[in-house]
């Protein structure tokens, strides 16, 4: 089964690489802007790399007219949550655009089947309930939640009108091996600075409840998707259970090690509690989640050896 | 107080600037691609013409450059659902890219209240229940009502991050004075074409039901709101009341003179029946929806004289 990757050198793009190549049974085609350190060892006879722009039409067709593709899974995003606002044109051109025109390629080439990397954190904007229910409302209150909500719009017309099958995935707060932004994702940014003996600053006043999964939990949770054969659900990946700033903070402080903490402003477009609901996705395969200390201390060791 | 009415010269953008302009405390600013016949004769005082492309940032940065508005009210698409499917990236760009830049426009002028026409017929997809309430799901089945969903998503942003104000006006199917596409809108196409003794196709056996709004009955609605200051609303705009297309034409056939019709295949496109819910609306103001047989007889008469 080929599988291509696009933003196979990301954070989640580089564990599910890294999970699924170890089946033979998978050939996987990688797309993204270079190659990234943590891959560079990775020499498979059942894997192929590509190297562009998501942007650039071409690149992307290249792709699909050398190789007989089975499932795309898109987990290419330009922005994050907290720059979205500055340039929401950029937003909507860079990733909503060139997604319809993947879409488009996709149908072009009648490969129908597309997993979709959706964000579980700015989707539902405020939430009115928790843990977040898939049917919740969706106001986001950042472009980069507008506009994964429209792409997941665009799916599910492709879905409607030409038979596309699609797994929408939004995605709570992810952490562990492979991550390298140094602004994006609270546990390894704040270990990598105790590691590095840098000022660790949180917006707010660590009061904000978050939904924390282990990253190799959703590469785990996308292979066996594709296993039982699952298509045309929109899922939360979040484990329900909601921690604060200051939780985390703690946990790290009395598992690894005391440091200090200033905490600036709160931000307008940062929700203010955030948990997931996991009802849909265990209904469809039984799946315990890591546990958040087990997880951090892994993360930990990772970025222990790899600052 | 100062309107802006972008898309002044179209089908309801006209019925509404004869509205407004007859009342002195209104200033209207129109822009649209050029002047329609039918406003050729509005010479008033308290009315201001400009020209250019909705698409073109200068065109409009060059409206708010020298006036003070108060009101922008927005009118204008690109597309319309039955063809925006056949090219989406186009309908991103020129009806959400430029809607995205028109609010940082209106942003940088402080200018923080914005009426804007999306569309009752697409956006909620295949409704679930009739008559569609506004919280209903939206998951439209062309890019058009996507498009209208994603903007309304902007707004909602625009409202939480800086304080704009806005009316979402979620309009059924608009009849009446002033119409002149060629293609949508089943009963000016259908008076027309019965007076110029063209031929009259269905698309579908004429059992998909719509919800008809006379066009002069939403023009009176957004002046009402105005003029009751009503603001941050999401609304449907619809009879509440279906009528089959059949039903329809044996209307017009009763009340006018008889014709045939033949009857093309159903496009998927098409949602099944629709009719939108008023309760929120008529919770807000007090309104009493013209007759659709009356309204008939005003479109019938209006394009006699207008052919």
């Amino acid at each position: 089964m080929k599988i291509l990757i696009l933003g196979a050198s990301g954070f989640l793009g580089s564990n599910l690489l890294e999970e699924l190549v170890d089946d033979d049974k998978y050939y996987i085609i990688t797309f993204d802007l270079g190659l990234r350190k943590v891959l560079k060892n990775l020499v498979k006879d059942n894997i192929k790399f590509y190297f562009g722009n998501f942007n650039n039409e071409k690149d992307i067709r290249n792709i699909f007219d050398s190789n007989d593709i089975h499932i795309v899974i898109h987990l290419i995003s330009t922005t994050i949550p907290s720059t979205s606002n500055n340039d929401i044109t950029h937003d909507i051109d860079s990733n909503l655009i060139s997604t319809v025109r993947l879409l488009e390629i996709m149908r072009e080439y009648k490969v129908l089947k597309i997993i979709f990397l959706s964000s579980g954190g700015t989707i539902y904007g405020i939430p009115e309930n928790l843990p977040v229910m898939e049917e919740a409302s969706t106001n986001p209150i950042c472009s980069h939640g507008i506009v994964k909500l429209t792409i997941e719009k665009y799916i599910l017309l492709y879905n409607y009108l030409y038979g596309f099958d699609y797994l929408i995935l939004r995605v709570a707060n992810l952490y562990g091996e492979n991550h390298s932004s140094a602004e994006l994702g609270l546990i390894n940014v704040v270990l990598r600075k105790l590691i590095k003996n840098e000022d660790i600053k949180i917006w707010g006043d660590g009061s904000i409840i978050r939904d924390y999964v282990y990253v190799k939990d959703l590469t785990r949770i996308i292979k066996l998707l594709i296993e039982k054969n699952i298509w045309n659900q929109t899922l939360n990946i979040g484990t329900g259970e909601g921690h604060s700033i200051n939780e985390i903070l703690n946990l790290i402080r009395e598992r690894i090690n005391y440091f200090n903490v200033e905490y600036l402003s709160f931000r307008k477009f940062d929700i203010p509690n955030l948990v997931l609901s996991n009802t849909k996705l265990r209904s469809i395969i039984d799946f315990n989640f890591t546990h958040i200390e087990e997880g951090i201390i892994k993360t930990y060791n990772w970025i222990k050896k790899n600052v």
